[in-house]
């Protein structure tokens, strides 16, 4: 499948260079075609790897994972283009942390709104599924770094998109009754204010490398 | 150890209970002296329980327990008289949840705030520790309600309270092993805003008698 990664940071890299070892072709996108992160991801990456501008990304996948900062994705989203987004499964990383107050960060939109929802509400025609922004980008990629059974969530309004991203996700090592569907989207209210408390943990558990499990 | 448990909703009423039966004298504060379901609360309660206003509560109490809802709890507080609390563990069992513009509620205070800090800033000689509000006021007293293990947060400026609180929470029922200290009041950012994802896992879930493991 040929998929385009907007964002040059950690958690785009990491699920870009993921994407290729499964033997996707994937284009990193930023917002100028000769990013120097990007053509150095490009340099050390295996065969099917490229970049190109936040349009060209968009334009070259079947299916765009946003991997942008969160208080940078409706622009960066916007530079993709409306109609490259259209119709295709939109996987958001994003958290929307505005680190501008210094730390900790505060959300830049959150209680009744979220990121994931404005890219929905943004482009319409795009099929928005929020997943991964709960855990560390290494852990995005091989949930076996955390010791024993561990959750992940999704939502968005398309079924058909939520079932893609679930089959995304096994093939990252998520076990199908490790992955938690919360519904439409707004779901993203959740996996995103869910964000301080992954803050204090990480402090409480001292490194980024853990997750939570949902027990019933 | 006599307690004071302010709010007569079926988290105070649980808390109470529980108290009792752990051979507390229990005192059940609400707005009014004669309130109706703090009365049937004595009533079918066993010996050592007992009602009162909010002040006769918190004057009562060498522990005292917040469980008002949360929009009402800085009344409530204010109430139950900033004297009554001095000195004192304060546990705050509240959310700050808002449903006056319907479901799903929003947050009253979050982002950078939270109802533990404006509780500590308003109270700065009570010993704030927010605690319990991140599962079901059942779960909060009968761990054992959700099968294997899970996770109860506390936080608060004061380490002697958290230890105090930490001793009552495993009289609960809950594990030493299974008590996470997030740090300071502002952890009550993270506890607080967890409850968005809680209130779309209990939609997944089918039910409230659910809580989250922190796994590393």
């Amino acid at each position: 499948m040929r998929v385009g990664v907007l964002g040059t940071g950690v958690a785009g890299t990491t699920i870009a260079t993921k994407l290729l070892a499964l033997g996707h072709e994937v284009m990193l996108g930023s917002r100028t075609a000769d990013n120097e992160r990007a053509a150095a991801w490009v340099a050390s990456a295996q065969e099917g790897a490229a970049q190109g501008t936040f349009t060209d990304a968009a334009a070259f996948g079947e299916v765009v994972f946003n991997c942008t900062s969160g208080t940078a994705s409706l622009e960066a989203l916007g530079a993709a283009r409306e109609e490259n987004l259209a119709g295709k499964v939109l996987v958001d990383v994003a958290n929307p942390l505005d680190f501008s107050r210094g730390r900790p960060p505060r959300l830049s939109v959150c209680n009744d709104d979220s990121l994931g929802e404005q890219i929905q509400r943004t482009f319409p025609d795009a099929k928005v599924v929020k997943a991964l922004n709960t855990v560390n980008a290494g852990v995005m990629v091989a949930p076996e770094k955390v010791a024993g059974e561990h959750d992940i969530f999704l939502c968005g309004n398309d079924q058909g998109a939520k079932a893609e991203v679930s089959e995304l996700l096994q093939s990252f090592g998520w076990g199908p009754e490790r992955i938690v569907d919360l519904g439409d989207i707004t779901g993203a209210r959740g996996q995103e204010m869910y964000l301080p408390l992954w803050l204090h943990l990480m402090s409480a558990v001292g490194g980024p490398n853990f997750n939570i499990k949902v027990v019933r």
